[in-house]
């Protein structure tokens, strides 16, 4: 036994491990699993769960989920079968992802985030603590979600005809935002703490409010010293871990 | 030892296990519980949890609890004694049921909700995500709570003076929406995204906004083809389970 | 062994165990932790957890985390190293704290919630179900802080300049309240439920809406029997463990 997977992890038949790949205790990795190489999962950690079908059949073929090189799942997380999650993903605790959702590279889902599946997740995206993210939703790249924002998709509930948000690049949805199901967020906007968004937000725009209406650009907004601060790719001083940030200021 | 019982898991004395119950890694069951027929228990979850009393007594009386036929409870879901729980419930992961609640047939709790205790929950009742059902609460049949709602009881906090929501048969309450302590919401009636009910909603009705206001009936919406939709039962296509639905067409 | 540490724990060296502490099954206790007497910690619990830096060193050295006499630690909390916190503490479950968090003496914690780290957290704050407490976050002595409450701290999202709330002593943030960076919420106000607060709160002062705008005094508020409730410590008759509070009279 390799002495990077703790004795108490449960590992399935048919489970790839990369070099250095460590499985903490009491964690469950189920069939037709591959975790990439540098990669730590949590204790207990559930990675390749069972769809519903699971529960009503003889026998379940689990379809491939797969965890690239240097990520971090912290413990209680649960990532369902048909998931595949790019390189450096990092999660707090509790979260939660559903079966069929695609993350890109160097993501990162805080504590109790629940990703209820069939989502597109691009490359650099942050998601922050307790962020729901309803099925179909589309997050494009560098876009953050702050914590208790709620991707909605439902369009008249509960008749389950589902129709995703779309948040676009550099985007910025705040601290307990709605998004109604099928908005879409532009570019570089800026959602408002507390709105609850029924409308479509134009790139660049500022929107807030219930329901949420716009209020100006995001290049008008100044910081407490009267600078410019967005769009933030422009103006960001601190390290974030993005690729046009040579130097690790932080 | 039964093999649908996962040998990790902690089984107390006085327990109860129907026909192919399954009781998955590392999940504890405490005394005084009884679970039916073809129930599974995914992992990490507590069955029976004591209530806070315990921590100060020296012998600790169980109450009963008991979830019948044909559940599905997923892992990290914590369900407290003195809990009845009907035939057919299905949980998400890492949910919370407190003592003495009662829950009728065939309803669904989703991933991170929370129901507080001692509250009446009817039948085909369906919380989504991250629902938090406050103490005293009453939910009718065939009503819909979805992401973060919260279901509000004390009238002047902190004084614990607490009384519980009502949400009526076929009511729509859907995501973000708070209910003060005691509102009655309607039959059939429909919450918006992000309300604030400080009021008692009248049955059919439409309500938005903080604090919500009604907007019209339920029966005047139309969705994008121009057709009404509500009361839901009556326009429902989609198959999700219900009595009245005779063939699965999903 | 100890008979109150479950076999299944997993205790590391440097670990402090005071009288009567008890250790639920499969619990995780990280180096450099002191648990003092009669304190219960239940399943599924982390306590030490290190910080990120641990997943990229080859040696991680473990702040010293103390967990005082007398609380009661419910399964599934995650507690990071570099905390301390006083006696009497009380959590729901599934609750995360993360680093150098200092909380005093008996707090409590409901289901879920999620204290973000380097928070200073004074004596009897009572957090219930959900709340997230951002960084940098202050609150006072008996403050109370309602479902879903969530204190922000990004003043720029995403710039990471944080500047966390202030939460004065006895003030009641009720459910559903997004505090905005930096807001100074005065002793005994009264935040309305789903407010948005932009600004800073007085003393004794109700405040409500999006964004929340001032609308009295606690003081002329009246219950339904005509009585003054407000400020609560002077009318409280319930029984909610305060010092003075001599008779428990529930």
């Amino acid at each position: 036994m390799n002495e990077n997977i703790h004795k108490t992890a449960i590992i399935y038949d048919n489970v790839k491990l990369g070099k250095n790949v460590k499985i903490g205790p009491y964690s469950i990795i189920y069939p037709n699993v591959e975790i990439k190489d540098n990669t730590s999962i949590g204790p207990y950690c559930i990675i390749g769960e069972p769809i519903g079908s699971y529960y009503k059949e003889d026998k379940h073929e689990f379809k491939k989920t797969i965890i690239e090189k240097d990520s971090v799942i912290r413990s209680n997380t649960i990532i369902y079968e048909g998931t595949s999650i790019g390189e450096g993903f990092n999660t707090g605790h509790h979260v939660t992802i559903r079966e069929d959702s695609h993350i890109g590279k160097h993501c990162s889902a805080g504590t109790l985030t629940d990703i209820q599946g069939k989502c597109e997740i691009g490359n650099f995206v942050r998601m922050h603590s307790n962020v729901h993210v309803g099925q179909f939703t589309k997050i494009k790249d560098y876009a953050w979600l702050f914590p208790y924002v709620v991707c909605t998709n439902d369009m008249y509930p509960p008749m389950d005809r589902l129709k995703g948000c779309t948040i676009g690049e550099y985007a910025i949805v705040t601290t307990g935002t709605i998004l109604l199901p099928g908005v879409e967020v532009g570019d570089n906007a800026l959602v408002a703490a507390g709105a609850v968004v029924s409308r479509n937000v134009n790139e660049e725009a500022v929107v807030m409010g219930v329901p949420a209406k716009e209020r100006g650009s995001v290049r008008d907004i100044r910081d407490e010293d009267g600078n410019q601060i967005y769009p933030w790719k422009e103006y960001l001083e601190e390290f974030r871990g993005y690729p046009w940030q040579k130097v690790k200021k932080k």
